[in-house]
């Protein structure tokens, strides 16, 4: 006995996972998935731990000894379970939802048995192929110009950063690539531009590139917290006559408060005649505009140098796939591209090395993921979702306008309503916010939905969002009955 | 008939694949996958087909209706297969490896399965807390000290590029995150140190935060391609008297080409007197210093600002998985935290939320590949199959030392070996040049071994890596027998 249990170990200590072992938790791993897709809606969605709790259940040091798969997987649901906030839940209706489906989910998993590194196309010439004609299905699905070429990053801040590293490139006359920005007598302070309402990754993206926070200039939206175009103008006149370098502008469609949706073709009109790059953020807008009635949220991007779609949002597909459009690769490449000997091929004149457009050399084999969904939903059946969680965002606005104790306070141009509670006669804004917080958080403490927030004018306001596959309007419905009792009885305390 | 249809298609437009079909096809997939690690080693490692095959192979235009999985899985072995390059292949023994596991590609369907978003603590307070768990675990198994912080990115190259952005952000008196580095008198010329042999993602992220090529200085190495610390030093003094701020010195521990390995000790030695940013890149090397006989590499660590370490790399972790160690968080999170009003949450003054610490928003679940992978090998048996690697590593070494048809151009302190062919008499450098780029593709033309090369003082050399998880002595003595074979035919010719 003793020494099957040597011979054992000693067999354990090389190669991988058995196949017949494999297989099994495979199988086991494959309905457990399918079980939490089917119950998920019965859990609560948001987790109730306390911070600490899954750390208390963990140990404190590393098994030296292999432990079985058995194990493992059993503590999916005693450790992890209770620390999970539901993302695929139907009653997860926060943020910017992202939902796994099926075919996302088993894309996944033949990427992570593939393992191949997409960096450049010799190390697997399906990977850089099949990003290639995704992204062009893609790019026909948006109905965009032939001239967008498209590669995917893995989100949208690293999407948003490769536009904003693209459009500093761009500035003529510079040699940023070479010199940097530091000491430059040869540019001035860059400034790029975008509502307001943009998303802090375009901060981010601002600080990581030396830019920093003060060359992003807010411009103030109207009060359907669109982008005021001449406010634009007036920013980057007064700009360049205070020695600024205006280089970038950064229009959203579907900002992440409201999802309001900036005027792209007037910007696009005010960037060309400056000469200014300009980039989309459709992150989780752009999915809408895949619509047939919708696609007038793009109106000027046809104008834009770049955009930035991410299918991880609204469009099913597991974290993380950003897709990323531009109509200047070779400013992009220009920017990025550092070929070491070892990297070098005797293709590399005839084909996309991929890692020629951006920070990372490790490139995961995403684009399985969008065939796999593209293919096993159909356009039709994408739209279809999407034209449903449309008009059942346009519904819920509807409730919310007809009911005497709520308002609503931003113009529901997707599927995302911004609204609050407010009582008749009570209008201090200090007792509104609160009220608004605490009726947020008694909501999410049922666990049958999560909803989150943002300010809009100082304002507490409550974003209830309809992306999830799994949301329908029964699930709504269920949430605004739930929102309406709370406000009951936090009035009635 | 006609109405049936209609049915179905109606079915299908809303909604998630049904359960019974997601484990249908998900045992398929699973069946497949094992099918194919069992296989793998009698495909061809290298893939022969010619630029545009697979895209030839693919419809021009997305499907408008929905494709069945049974259709999607078959042109896996179709289109996919055939422009595959086997990472996963036995005689994989180029660039640096990645192989996946099973318990590694399992912890990755669990992931997509779950789809969680660890931005916050709050959007998965087990994704936040199992990473910060498995990453002390791996401390431990490094044996760094507690004061070690840990975070998970998707590639070194991020890795790398936060390093330098947390070196720059530490430049004190200095306010980069909020006036950028442009038209900025406060700061001169940035420069930052690495050794001629350092990885190429080094200078992109010098590209990519505005420092600039030029910004990067190479120091010299000696004849074992380590950096020489005296060069250091004098650079250091000669771009201060010439007006650079000297910030950041990266050491390698396993570079590219030759895994040298910097002096890391001495070199932490001459950053804690410059107060210089040491980062260590060992994205590769790292892993070998798990192995308790050969942790020496990392001696000097102790005293570095971060680290990067890549399981994804030779720790049998699918892509992607970088670990980022540092013993400065505040810096980072100084420099990266943005915190919006729609992310606020209740808790986060308590909790770690990840977000802070980078770039990205978006982060995936990876810190269950790292839980299943060192529980289902248990560290003692990662420390042998690396150990195994290494002993391979050098046989194979020691058969090119032997052999006076070969010569070995570097030491071996991994397991990564850069020999020549160089037949008696033949001393023309061009000549063996070109020999022995002949002699490496016609190898890789065999489909039983697929290796890379670098260049060292100008001679081309071919580099072997023994750090797959399917790569026994057995692969390697095969490897060995068809190179001399080649090698034979080719002169022969």
């Amino acid at each position: 006995m003793d020494i099957n249990l040597k011979i054992n170990n000693t067999a354990a200590r090389t190669g991988d996972m058995p196949a017949e072992e494999f297989k099994k938790y495979g199988y086991k791993l494959i309905d457990w998935i399918a079980e939490y897709l089917t119950g998920v809606q019965s859990m609560p969605v948001l987790s109730n731990v306390k911070p600490g709790d899954i750390k208390n259940m963990l140990p404190q040091h590393p098994p030296e000894r292999s432990e079985s798969m058995e194990n493992i997987l059993q503590d999916i649901n005693r450790v992890i379970m209770p620390g999970i906030t539901h993302w695929n839940h139907p009653g997860f209706m926060a943020y910017f939802n992202s939902t796994s489906s099926g075919p996302g989910i088993l894309a996944e998993l033949l990427s992570a048995g593939l393992n191949v590194n997409g960096m450049l196309w010799k190390t697997s010439p399906s990977s850089t192929e099949l990003e290639q004609v995704t992204l062009d299905w893609f790019r026909q699905m948006l109905k965009l110009d032939k001239d967008f070429w498209g590669i995917i990053y893995d989100t949208a801040s690293v999407s948003t950063m490769h536009a904003i590293a693209a459009a500093r490139e761009n500035i003529s006359g510079s040699d940023i690539r070479m010199k940097g920005l530091v000491g430059g007598s040869e540019v001035n302070r860059l400034r790029l531009y975008a509502s307001e309402q943009v998303h802090s990754s375009i901060e981010k993206g601002a600080i990581t590139l030396g830019i920093g926070l003060e060359g992003v200039r807010k411009i103030p939206v109207d009060n359907e917290f669109k982008m005021i175009p001449s406010k634009l103008e007036e920013a980057i006149e007064e700009d360049k006559k205070n020695g600024w370098l205006p280089f970038c502008v950064v229009a959203t469609v579907g900002t992440t408060s409201t999802t309001s949706i900036d005027p792209v073709d007037e910007i696009a009109g005010i960037c060309l005649r400056e000469k200014l790059w300009l980039h989309v953020d459709a992150a989780h807008g752009g999915i809408a505009a895949l619509v047939p009635e919708m696609r007038h949220i793009l109106n000027g991007v046809e104008k834009a140098d770049s955009l930035v779609v991410n299918p991880h949002k609204w469009m099913f597909t597991p974290v993380d796939l950003s897709i990323f459009f531009t109509k200047k690769p070779q400013v992009l490449k220009q920017a990025f591209s550092l070929i070491p000997e070892y990297l070098k091929t005797s293709v590399d004149s005839e084909v996309e090395n991929y890692m020629d457009y951006g920070v990372q050399l490790g490139r995961r084999f995403r684009s399985l993921k969008l065939w796999f969904i593209i293919r096993y939903f159909g356009t039709d059946g994408i739209i279809e979702r999407v034209r449903e969680h449309l008009r059942i965002g346009k519904l819920f606005a509807s409730w919310i306008d007809e009911h005497p104790m709520f308002e609503r306070l931003a113009p529901v141009p997707l599927s995302t309503t911004c609204f609050r509670a407010h009582p008749a006669g009570m209008d201090d804004e200090e007792t509104l916010n609160t009220l608004n917080e605490r009726l947020m958080d008694y909501v999410n403490s049922t666990g049958k939905v999560f909803i989150t927030h943002t300010k809009l004018s100082g304002k507490f306001v409550i974003r209830l969002v309809v992306s999830g596959l799994r949301t329908e309007e029964r699930h709504v419905r269920l949430a605004w009955e739930i929102i309406q009792q709370c406000l009951a009885e936090l009035l009635r305390k």
